[in-house]
């Protein structure tokens, strides 16, 4: 295995590497294997060898430069076609990879890209039919490029009450979009502020008895594809500029009474006749809405994978940079790397071992996802609606846990690599920005978070009323089952040694799980016992309580999926104990910050868990720092496609930064304003208010 | 009272300020007094009355024009000259408040004057002598313009390791100043990068006998003040973009050879004589190194209070738009403002606590810091070296306290503004990139902790070995003189009425402050008695201990201070409610994050006691966020200053995101580059490899 890997430069981290106590060929080729190794490669190398993808550390680029620069990267994607359809269906996760990928380098062409193809291309086929054939057709070739217009500049979250209305009209057989007023124009939609000529439209439709069928989605030109000029009636723009990914254009429409054919709503779920008729397969208008919103559900579970890739660019950085910046050291002529400080193992190696748990967690959902949907195609049983209801659980806790592991990982780095991490060549300002809205697309994470706690309470609420076995298709609940006798367990572990396995964590969130559950159940009967209605109740139980829960119950997910690769048969041999030592860390660090919890409930009591816990971490950082950089050896793209200068793969970090700073624009010359120093010298307090 | 201060803006946020418990005027009245208002008024209309101030909230402006502007506005701070130096002796808190109003309008404005008078100016004054006096007066005018260059490429927390060197000729009577290699360049240097004529220059002073006197400081003249070129010898440059504060010019000097005259020496701490010879008035070259540096101390103060301005402009802008954000609610067609939520009312108002309780932290340990600098002049006595040593670890603490607090806060503010949070608009992006380096200049978080933890463990140390009493000149640690006492005390409160009291949570850190300094003190001896030597022993102490007990320690400090002042009979009465409330959040909220520890050591057993403390936190912020908008109009600058559309004072959220969007720079254009996407269409696949 691993002879298609190249070695990496040798330099100041030969140190590290020849340390390290497992081959990092290795353990490539067990995450990726050899096809996907290879598909990567590929990828990498097309890129750095196009000069229209060239870039330069911490360069200072207009919004305007940046957005043209994405958009031809976007369609050179095209030429490229690094996957056909037909290559995606044999094997669909390398789409994902291939969007890590192009992530890596940057996420604003990929969602510049995704958003056409897939957002507007994938709904369409999804909610339309064949007559709506023609939109999908013509993103392919980019005569059509689209976008996804759902929320509104007064709504986000609650996507019910969104305000723009389709009003059918039977004379001509035409929908009039409209928008009230500008609190109800589409706002957030990626690509609709320069690019998109069609939008995906969500509105609330309308028949000509003027009965409302709720939120409906409908295919609106905007532009039109010959000059890019916005049509009649349409008002579009661009929202401006944002914290990050700014080479996406984000914008903004206003509909004034845009009228549209018929056939452009997207009818999978609902049509209206001719005549003006609402005709629906669904009875239940609220399983209809679910429906059409369905198509979002593994977009939470792909940003959960979107965040990990910022998280190891980001780790790749810091790392590296701690095992060559050298500061202080036990004699004053001789100073030691800064990851060989105990303080900085326990900033970054943590974040480490996520990164290895979230690899398999984030890989392992996305086939929860695959079997859901394939399921979708074929089954309509209670187990596949029953599968649905844990994905879209799975799925809303597992964005809030990647994408806030990421958030807090990279500001971690930043501080890690002091100021040199401050420069924005060094790019962790945009992994932290780009990686910032994960956290608030497609569900504010607080708020997501309250589905997956329904999901879970709705489970012990059958069991208790109902006498139901709680057990799941994917079986991440089926351990609640025994809630009674695992909230009788406690913490027994005695020694160091056996504290670092992950046994002990994975146990100890077992425990977590049953305890919150319970909490959060009995404070909402509470709640309604204090005679406050649902909407009350719900919201007066979330802070330690069903929040914590949902949080809980996905680490405990997490963990349990990374333990059971440590323990599979079929992991190498050889790769198993840095494995479970990433595992147990993992483990035993997320659970750290619920020893409150753990302390309450009494499941530790005295002093010696927590400690146990804490010297069992500490140990954990130690032993793993030799193979820290291995670790990230394995995670890191290619130099050109990380364009950090220090973190660079030869460890020449104070070369590469000096050379990179020398190679800046005007780096040396004087400033162009350089006569307002020299001349108009300020008289001072000439402008202070005589008194 | 208050009768100064204008009326804010009716509109949707009347409600809330109608429900606040107390009068806004007289809390900022009482906070800053008649004087310290008017001055800020003063100052706030100056910027917004001058075009030269003139912004657009979001705009995207080239790095080096917003050089430019920031030295334009730099400049015209010269001719406003808002206080003279008999107006700062006079009163020195306005010099803050000063700073304060210009940098909630821009921090590397701030920077760009300050580094120049303050850093460069202030540096001569008290590390030179009269020959010097020259430097400063050419800073008044903006004949000189200064910097000061300590760290280097290879060298930002060790100081002392600095390459650098000075070599004095006796045969010309110069010094030789040399950059060894690039590794020692000069590095991070504000305002270098495009504009500084001089810097004061730290380097190694050799004498002709080849012997190393340690670190000096020099005046070097590195750019000529003519034209702006660098001078000969000279390499100077700019570091390029920062994530933030990018109106500040960093930059870098390498010096080959370069000869200054003998008297650039800034000889306060060491001379060299004509012939060659080195004296000083120092006799262990230790100490003088510390005086050298003690200019350094009076930073960390303030950078923990620019720290708390960003916190505030962050709430302010979070807490305003929380009020007039409306999203769901009990019925589906009233929808409430989500500071209703408990959610998002436990994510912000214990930053808004947080801010009070800093408000009044920063203002008195500027005035200690300020005890400490008058006692200098006059007194050095053992008292004044005491404080001096206290004054040094409170600095090195609050700067963590402050800026982490910031940088969290802003984020979750961020976050709880959702979508409109990421509009670089609304200005939190940039309060957190601007926020982010107050954790790594004047010292990095982490580093800057240890100081303070051996400062307590010296302490304990005097106190078992000499019997000495702990007793302080600003009284931080004389309750540890206690400490066996404390150490015996336990958690009693029972009620949720009694643990709402701010002497709940400031009772239990006395117990961790004792705990943490017990438990760190033992954990360096067991390491000593490991045979780990004093460098690794303590490194080996950080995590959980050391680290945690300097943490512990200023929050204590923090909270008591805030304590002082809400039990103080000079406290309006009508005002003691409000603020008894925000410090028993602040100290219960705080100390949520150490209840392992409370736990560990027993201070807490049981259910009841987390328990109550997080329904405490949880009752406080629903009885103060019908306070929340009239305690932000407290700390809100005008909305000029502010410049965040969701922010405004007025509260029309919408109409002022929707108008700000619109006056957008080519908002509603087409792109330049239209003709890429209506010509040229990609054929798809044209650039995938034939295989």
């Amino acid at each position: 295995m691993g002879h298609e890997v190249a070695d990496l430069p040798s330099g100041p981290l030969d140190e590290y590497r020849r340390k390290a106590s497992f081959n990092w060929k290795d353990m490539l080729c067990f995450i990726d294997g050899e096809e996907i190794l290879q598909f990567k490669q590929h990828v990498f190398m097309t890129l750095e060898n196009d000069p229209l993808f060239a870039r330069q550390p911490g360069e200072d680029m207009p919004i305007e430069q940046k957005r043209e620069l994405t958009f031809l990267r976007a369609k050179q994607l095209f030429r490229y076609n690094f996957l056909t359809v037909e290559e995606v269906i044999a094997n669909p996760w390398k789409a994902l990879i291939l969007d890590d990928c192009l992530g890596m380098y940057d996420w604003a062409m990929v969602a510049k890209f995704f958003l056409n193809k897939g957002m507007f291309g994938i709904t369409i086929a999804n909610s339309g039919s064949s007559r709506h054939r023609k939109y999908v057709e013509s993103t392919e070739d980019m005569t059509t490029f689209g976008c996804f217009a759902l929320t509104e500049l007064s709504h986000g979250s609650n996507t019910r009450a969104m305000r723009t209305t389709a009003t059918y009209d039977p004379s001509t057989q035409e929908f009039v979009i409209n928008s009230p007023d500008f609190e109800a124009a589409k706002f957030w939609v990626g690509n609709l502020g320069k690019t998109a000529t069609h939008a995906v439209v969500f509105a609330q439709l309308y028949t000509p008895d003027q009965v409302c069928h709720g939120l409906h989605s409908f295919v609106v030109p905007v532009r039109d594809p010959k000059t890019l000029l916005a049509l009649p009636g349409v008002l579009v723009g661009d929202m401006g500029k944002k914290l990050g990914q700014n080479g996406l254009d984000n914008g903004f429409a206003l509909f004034h009474n845009v009228r549209i054919p018929r056939e452009s709503l997207l009818n999978r779920t609902g049509d209206v006749t001719p005549d003006g008729r609402y005709v629906t397969p669904f009875k239940d208008p609220n399983k209809r809405f679910g429906a059409s919103l369905g198509a979002l559900s593994g977009g939470r579970i792909y940003i959960s994978r979107m965040a990990l890739i910022n998280l190891k660019l980001a780790l790749t950085v810091a790392i590296r940079f701690s095992a060559t910046r050298r500061q202080f050291g036990p004699k004053d002529t001789e100073e030691i790397p800064v990851l060989e400080y105990q303080l900085q193992q326990w900033r970054l190696i943590p974040y480490l071992a996520a990164a290895y748990a979230l690899e398999h967690f984030t890989k392992s959902t996305f086939m929860n996802f695959l079997e859901f949907q394939i399921g979708q195609m074929m089954d309509s049983s209670d187990r596949q609606a029953e599968m649905g209801r844990e994905v879209h659980a799975i799925g809303c806790s597992s964005k809030p846990l990647g994408s806030w592991t990421a958030q807090r990982g990279i500001q971690e780095c930043r501080e890690a690599c002091g100021g040199h991490g401050y420069l924005a060549m060094n790019r962790l300002g945009d992994l932290r920005d780009d990686n910032d809205p994960n956290c608030t697309y497609e569900g504010d994470n607080n708020v997501l978070l309250q589905q997956t706690s329904n999901y879970l309470l709705s489970w012990l609420h059958t069991k208790l009323h109902d006498g139901v076995r709680i057990e799941s298709p994917l079986h991440t609940v089926d351990f609640l089952d025994d809630f009674q006798r695992i909230l009788e367990s406690r913490f027994t572990t005695t020694t160091l040694e056996e504290c670092m396995d992950s046994k002990v964590p994975l146990a100890a969130y077992k425990w977590l799980v049953c305890f919150l559950l319970e909490e959060s159940y009995k404070r909402l009967e509470q709640e309604r016992a204090l005679g406050k209605n649902d909407f009350e109740a719900r919201n007066n139980s979330q802070v330690y309580y069903c929040r914590s829960l949902a949080i809980t119950y996905i680490e405990h997910n997490c963990l349990q999926r990374f333990h059971d690769v440590t323990t599979d048969e079929d992991t190498p041999a050889d790769l198993k104990p840095v494995l479970r030592k990433l595992c147990a860390l993992y483990g035993l660090w997320s659970l750290s910050s619920h020893m409150t919890t753990l302390y309450q409930g009494s499941y530790f009591s005295g002093r010696k868990p927590a400690e146990l816990v804490q010297i069992a971490i500490l140990t954990l950082c130690s032993q793993l720092k030799d193979d820290a950089v291995a670790l990230v050896d394995v995670l890191a793209p290619s130099d050109f496609i990380l364009n950090s200068p220090i973190g660079r793969a030869d460890g020449q970090l104070n070369k590469n930064l000096w050379s990179t700073v020398m190679q800046g624009s005007q780096v040396l010359e004087r400033p162009s304003w350089w006569k307002e120093f020299c001349c108009d010298k300020p008289a001072v307090g000439s402008l202070r208010p005589k008194l």
